[in-house]
């Protein structure tokens, strides 16, 4: 079997001395790739690039807003066109909790025969494989909304029963933050207390206890190193259960889709020249 | 009681030499705003001006793919901004069908206090309280899909008996449309017989009498002209249905908003600084 | 333009010696109309007159149990199939917490082309464009059972967030309420606390923040006075967000019918001579 | 065991001399209770009284518009108070499609212990039991918007395939229907063919074939004889389907209820004394 | 009326020497069946059996897992289908929480024109006519999860307030359960502190005041005895509120299914000879 | 990458002798593998094994009726119970359409960390990646409500349009049928036309034009062999729409779980020594 070929494209760059700072935007894909420990197995079956991501043009700090998913989605779109229109890769994988530009993104593709995964929309489908509800463990109350936004759209609704805040906003002006995500995960990686896991261990008992999750989601990618520590404490405390990051969920779920050789249905995406009618409704 | 002031911005302008033109897009502003006389009315409380909408970018036709209208959508948000800041407007109406950029236009103008309205939500609204359950006549498979997404994100699935395309899509390339919207509408202003109101009429027989519509919704800015003519037609057929247009629903729920003092819910649209902790349910 | 001329119609009317007294029920209409003083604005582009409400029938206390919904609903129909009849009116507003004959006010006046607008179906519809979730401050368990028959009704369940009790019933034989609605309003016009504010501060705080809401609505036309007061405290504890009373949102509702030209439709409100067939279906 | 002791009541009565006649409404109780051939062996274990009903306040003509059933329905409440405070009855039924006044006479009799049935709401609820959903055949325009309404307020929408008109309206100023349910009923009773049955044979099969229906309900009480004739015609078409209509079941599920000692919910119709505070919520 | 038939089987029967033993399995049907002294009153005017269950072959203890229900909902469709066959009975009544093999059993049974009835079907059927929405009051974990997969598969969701659990799971191996239902029910009959009925009391109090319950019902068979004690300890505190087991409620349905001559829908159990085509949608 | 170790496991199997005979039973696993030569792609990159599935203890005929679902499910739990146990796969794949004992299996697996897919199930959740909405064409009705149940269960109703029959039912016990879903294969293999493939066409039209379908599922696996031939005929006539069938999707999810490490959520199915409580809530 030929390995599958993927383009793994994150949401935006920031130059490297851009004031908030998050992630490493240069580099070697190894690097750029936030969690690579964790991930590289499942890169062992593929051939894979990264794209860094558009240079943002919203600001110089990351993205929480609807306008900056707005601003980021669609600038990532000349990346997947030209990905889909070169036939170098068989999937398209879109880093970035928010999914910014994955309905549009998949609009392109599905015309070339080219499958687009991303991050929440794969973590809401894994997660219903597994549990009957599902609740996303998130950084901010802007953020909450923009996860909300996705619940409604990717009409998972009733699969979701909540989502919960841990307040660890991303850095922007003209804030100074009083805590930020990229040293809470030091601090945890150094054996350290991190504030940060234990809001996320608050809200998951919560989410499980009081709302009646049987599944977590992280919200935002640059909470996705979340993932194990989050599922070890809950699992010491008498929970055993699945939680979810975005690059993972998203990378199987392309080779899933390139192996069963599918692409969005060209019904929801519909090319120019439709030549019967159909009526569109809705349940 | 002062007039409110509105600005009204559509969703955006091709220069007059584009190939595929589907409405003025300079002069006056009674004008530039279609079927200006049926809406005259309606303005004459307020004070208002018109924006032709912000130059396109993603080529010179108008706009159906859901690329599209990420694109405009951003497009105009600069104008939304402007506005906003300048306090010149006490709200502001998107026109054209589709919504483009509405969510992000409403983030960015409640935090001035500015409402802020557009075309099918403003029509999913006031048909919601006319009867139980509303069809979408609408133009093209492409055009439907936004719909489609718009009645999703309103949460109005529950709502929507069913949308039902007339196949009358705008021009783009490479097509050579054999009918345009344009032409339609002129031969039924002079008096010929029209094969879009003819789909149309069909279409929402169809919606009234198999689907269990109750109000109608023209899906596209560009067949608003439908409204008055297809309503009559139905009466002629026995069905008293109310058939509504976007550019009148839109202003007439910006004056509401504007009396009331109202905006979108800075919950929904949450401002950076939040103190509070909440959780997000659905149901 | 003409100014609209609404009617606007109480709920019921008791003598001035009742028992159980809760509002005045004669003299100049702007002191009938409770808190005229924050609706003034709204009735300034409007020619209005008042209906102090028909002679109750079902006892001499003010309204909260189903029969007296029943009963004070149908009592009302014929002021309003006399005010459409006689020509004078372009909508009906019909005040009073519980909507009380809306449905049946409405059937009537559809057919001679008068909307008819109602507290809590208005408070409802406007909730809905500000937010995706609403909770009903309320002040009583039987008033309670009336707001979620309707949200019933009005197919807005999985638009509303909860409906929270404040326990402040309106009087009724036999009892002797240790606290009253009216007591209330006074003391916090005299800046004394008010446990009734404090129980809807409570009240909102829990509606916010546990149950997901994003808009209030206020449930009893008693408890209207609540809207600025309690939207001022919870901004001051961080939450912008707006609270709805019925008066205000019927009478805008109704002037957005007026100047659409639109009325329920007669799909929903089938005259006597229906000539085709339909099939009625849900979702 | 003793006998459970019934009180059935009429919807409604008009005086013999009434001009728009559809039942009997004075003499034997068998005489009065329409189809009482059918019912006979279901009132054999009980003790049973029936009240021709109220008279009507509305006009000299049968019900089917909303201000009729909200009249019909407050109208006998007095005769639900009085039975229940005699304390001779175990359970009252109200007899009649559309379920006026049903609500209410539970709300009063709920409080000395008494169960209320009635049909539509009997009928469905046995339906449920029976299949996944529903259908009901029903008689008119306005006649089907009541059942609608029923199916919202029950919350029965997603139970509900779809509510089928047969076009056979009750009589009503100033039309002379070209057609009668009773003139019907005695031509099938007489060999005949009926048109009335021919359209419930017609909308029975839609209903199965298109709308997904595993039961049939009978919408109003003019129709209740079309229950055995619809079923065997049904059957010799390939369709074993339950067909129900509302007698049968409001007295079956009358005993069901007295027998288990139940009324309905005292916390969803609410005494005057709670002592203590829930919330309300929906999904 | 000749008295209806009724076959009651229990979900399975254990050796009288099983470890784990929750109930008597053999001796006079009045013993086997539990709490008779409160059922008693219901079988006065049928004729009725009792079939103590197959020989559990899954092990020797009770049913709480999912393949614990499927294999006791196999074993007893050989009694459901023999009953039917020799036609001895009216009806089959299906004792035991969780319902197992109900949907295969009627299947069998209503090919033979025989209704079959089931604990957590029945009750969640009369639940639903006394208020809006049930909470379930269940032992543990894993019968919970029966129960959910219950409420799922019978449609009820929006009908379910919630699932609560009290903790006291039925003994199984490896395990020696520090408490036990039976001996809980027994030091309630002497008059003794129960910590199993304080523990329902306090789930029923949050399913009533945090949940939005308006009726209760027992999860599992062994719980039953809660009933009125349950009710009891509620009413107490204010709350007047149904609580159901489902014996009783099994029982009467099938006698009103008898009555009105009814079994499941033969078009949601179609036969093998089906003739006409139809579609099967959802809502 | 070591290759994940799937097991196969059919549904049934029956003798090579059986009057009823619909596949391959004994043999190379590539035999009894129905349709490999679609499937061995997929296959390539794991180790696997092919159960022929436990002996039918049910009859000499395939599966279509509920009570032999139940039979087939429980027969093949030791099957899996014993794979679990043996340490020797990763993950279990449970092969046939209506997915007997498939919640059974998953909670034995689960608590071994294998997890274990299912041939609706797994259609079902890729079917949600690729549209809003799908249509299931399947082999009879008795099939059809299997699959029915199966969409409820999963929580699937919303995005399930429809389920049409095609009506080419398995052979069973007195019948002769008239056509075979075998025979109809080779036909269509010998390059001749087939009723069935015919029969699939219109029903998958009807599914996309009326219902509103986007995908479409292959209900039963004697009719998996339809899934490229149906394909190829919608695109020819106008509609690229992907249509799934259940081996290929049951085998990708399974690779998919294994290489995420998930298995079903210990919260669905609970383990025995629970020590902490949750409410369980729907929506």
């Amino acid at each position: 079997m030929t390995k599958p070929r993927l383009l793994l494209i994150h949401a935006f760059s920031l130059p490297e001395t851009a004031r908030y700072h998050v992630r490493p935007f240069t580099g070697a894909k190894e690097k750029v790739l936030m969690n690579f420990a964790q991930i590289e197995r499942l890169l062992a079956d593929v051939d894979w690039d990264l794209h860094p991501g558009a240079a943002a043009t919203h600001g110089d700090w990351p993205v929480e807003k609807r306008e900056e998913f707005l601003s980021v989605g669609l600038n990532r779109l000349p990346i997947v066109r030209e990905a889909c229109e070169g036939r170098r890769y068989d999937a398209v994988v879109l880093l970035g909790g928010g999914d910014p530009g994955f309905a549009e993104a998949t609009e392109i593709a599905c015309r070339h025969g080219v499958p687009v995964t991303s991050n929440a929309h794969a973590q809401m489908h894994i997660a219903a494989m597994l549990g009957s509800r599902f609740s996303i463990i998130d950084i901010s109350e802007a953020h909450n909304m923009r996860m909300a936004d996705l619940v409604v759209q990717y009409r998972r609704r009733e699969r979701c029963a909540s989502i919960r805040n841990i307040d660890f906003p991303l850095p922007r002006p003209p804030y100074d933050q009083p805590h930020s995500v990229q040293a809470e995960k030091e601090k945890h990686e150094r054996g350290e207390p991190s504030a940060m896991l234990e809001a996320a261990v608050a809200a998951a008992l919560a989410s499980i206890e009081e709302d009646g999750a049987e599944v977590l989601i992280i919200g935002c990618s640059a909470a996705f190193w979340l993932c194990e520590p989050l599922a070890a404490r809950l699992r010491a405390l008498g929970w055993e259960v699945p939680v979810l990051e975005g690059y993972r969920c998203a990378i199987e779920m392309a080779k899933l889709l390139v192996n069963l050789r599918l692409t969005a249905s060209a019904l929801a995406f519909p090319a120019d020249n439709v030549v019967r009618k159909r009526v569109r409704k809705f349940a």
